[in-house]
């Protein structure tokens, strides 16, 4: 009979999840809303509406399958314990005396598992699970050391060693996001300064473009647009039009992270880097510049040798696929 | 009958050996000279008489014992080729027309196996084969995820998750030593500027020291010394006789480690940190330091979790057990 998993994705706004098989289509997807669900005492609700809406979505293929596991990408999700902990968009508590915030973790994989008989749930962080469906669907198949880096609102990241993800000791390896790459630089949202996350992630970009109104003097639509105007969608145009701000900070957002990543190729010494989100769809804008200041940075024993790809599951629902492909590796 | 292995230790003056059992008790040792066999002509010499001496330790044993495996450790080592590529300062062409540099590549696991029938032969560098050495025998014991860091005349350093030694997709990962600390610093050996290297290695904190005698005024039996007389032993022990200048060389080494063990966390996030070699030996000079910058400029998911600890192979002969602990390693 042929082997389907359940691939979910837990955003801030909506649950997405989807029938997947072991090559990676897609045969049946849904979706229910997680703002519906705010509060800390909405979570078991949510869990059996997302629950019934999943064996409905069963219901609805026509052909006989097996169900064989549940892959879940989620903020906060942790790999060893099955556990959502203390996420800062889900499940809030609605008054300070509900319950102290570092015991509101989620039993997430036992909880939705739980509806679901004997069938295996994996849990992890939407990166990881990012990666692992490069490894099982994407560019990475067959590759046993690389890196993944997801630039998106964040830029998160997944590092392959011997075949397998680096989860660390804890479950929350792969932070590349929050390596220092200017000390004492901007202003972080993990409290933090000067983390890459702060320089290459969508308001990354957006940061270094308004930095640059001050530092050039070239003429550009930027200059009659606010702050909250901008996104790195609106670079991207008018960088591929010429903008010269536009295309310098494309160059200055690869820089940082070529910078990074330079460093993080003598730690693991990757076959290759894949690059996933937002900013990736720019192309070469933002490409060659991390290319170049990649190589130019890196120790000779690495040069040449680490390929810069664009993830191949740049343009399909990469968030239910990396999901269900925790299943898949799971079960080498 | 009682297994043991051989652990082979080649250092640009001598190269050491011993006969290892299981639990890092080492039976008998010795050693030859590498430095009388400096020509690329002299290396198929150096290996027979190296297999001879081998021979003759093995020799002096006086119970029966079974040879399981010689490990090696040895600078320029491919642990996938079994290969020592280009060393900079063992078996070199005597004449430009002798052959080509990056030909000069020499096939150690095969031609010292040569000699021993079916024995395996492993091959790692210095630094991985102290990682390896930590987790066989030593305070890593158990552990799945940590790093080890190798402060001597450089930085070296083995990476170690999910239970597995990261030697990348071509075998030269962990150069932690080569990561950029201060982006357009000192020059360092390879080529090229600010490496962690230059900063935190015994050569790294002596040019501390002295770019302390211009940025300072305290007296210091240090302004009496040049450059060339000065060690990283000598600055030991003035810090720990309360000289600001030496106690000030301490800090900033300790500092710049932190700050790059910090970023390393936020991608493998380690059990712990051990710390190896002569600088390690100054104590809380240093290790505090480390532990004080690590913690504080760590991303908050991993602060005070990670252990930060001197090596527990640090006063024992670490390079021959290292060396050892590769086959023990591999028959796991």
């Amino acid at each position: 009979m042929k082997k389907l998993v359940f691939g979910i994705d837990i955003g801030g706004i909506n649950t997405a999840f989807g029938l997947v098989d072991e090559k990676g289509d897609i045969f049946a997807e849904s979706v229910i809303s997680t703002k519906a669900y705010p509060k800390f005492s909405d979570y078991p609700r949510y869990i059996k509406d997302l629950a019934d809406a999943m064996k409905a979505l069963m219901d609805s293929v026509n052909f006989d399958f097996d169900l064989v596991g549940i892959g879940v990408g989620a903020p906060n999700a942790n790999y060893y314990k099955g556990t959502v902990e203390m996420p800062a968009n889900l499940w809030k508590y609605s008054t300070p005396d509900e319950g102290k915030e570092e015991e509101r973790n989620f039993n997430f994989a036992k909880d939705l598992g739980a509806y679901f008989g004997n069938v295996p749930v994996y849990i992890t962080n939407d990166a990881n699970a990012a990666t692992i469906g490069e490894m099982v669907y994407g560019g990475a198949k067959g590759m046993k050391d690389f890196i993944m880096v997801t630039l998106g609102t964040g830029v998160g990241s997944g590092f392959v060693a011997n075949g397998e993800m680096i989860y660390g000791h804890d479950g929350f390896a792969g932070e590349f996001g929050h390596v220092i790459v200017e000390r004492g630089g901007r202003e972080c949202g993990c409290g933090r300064k000067g983390c890459l996350e702060a320089y290459a992630s969508a308001i990354g970009i957006k940061r270094t473009a308004f930095e640059l109104l001050a530092v050039m003097n070239d003429p550009s639509p930027l200059r009659e647009l606010t702050f909250s105007q901008v996104d790195s969608a609106m670079l991207s145009q008018l960088a591929a039009k010429g903008d010269p701000i536009a295309k310098e900070a494309y160059r200055l957002t690869g820089q940082k992270l070529g910078y990074a990543l330079a460093d993080a190729v003598t730690i693991t010494s990757p076959e290759a880097v894949f690059v996933f989100g937002g900013l990736a769809k720019a192309g070469n804008l933002i490409f060659d510049p991390i290319k170049w200041y990649m190589e130019e940075n890196m120790l000779a024993a690495f040069k040449n040798k680490v390929k810069v790809l664009p993830s191949e599951l740049q343009n399909k629902n990469a968030a239910i696929l990396g999901a269900s492909a925790l299943v898949w590796q799971d079960a080498k």
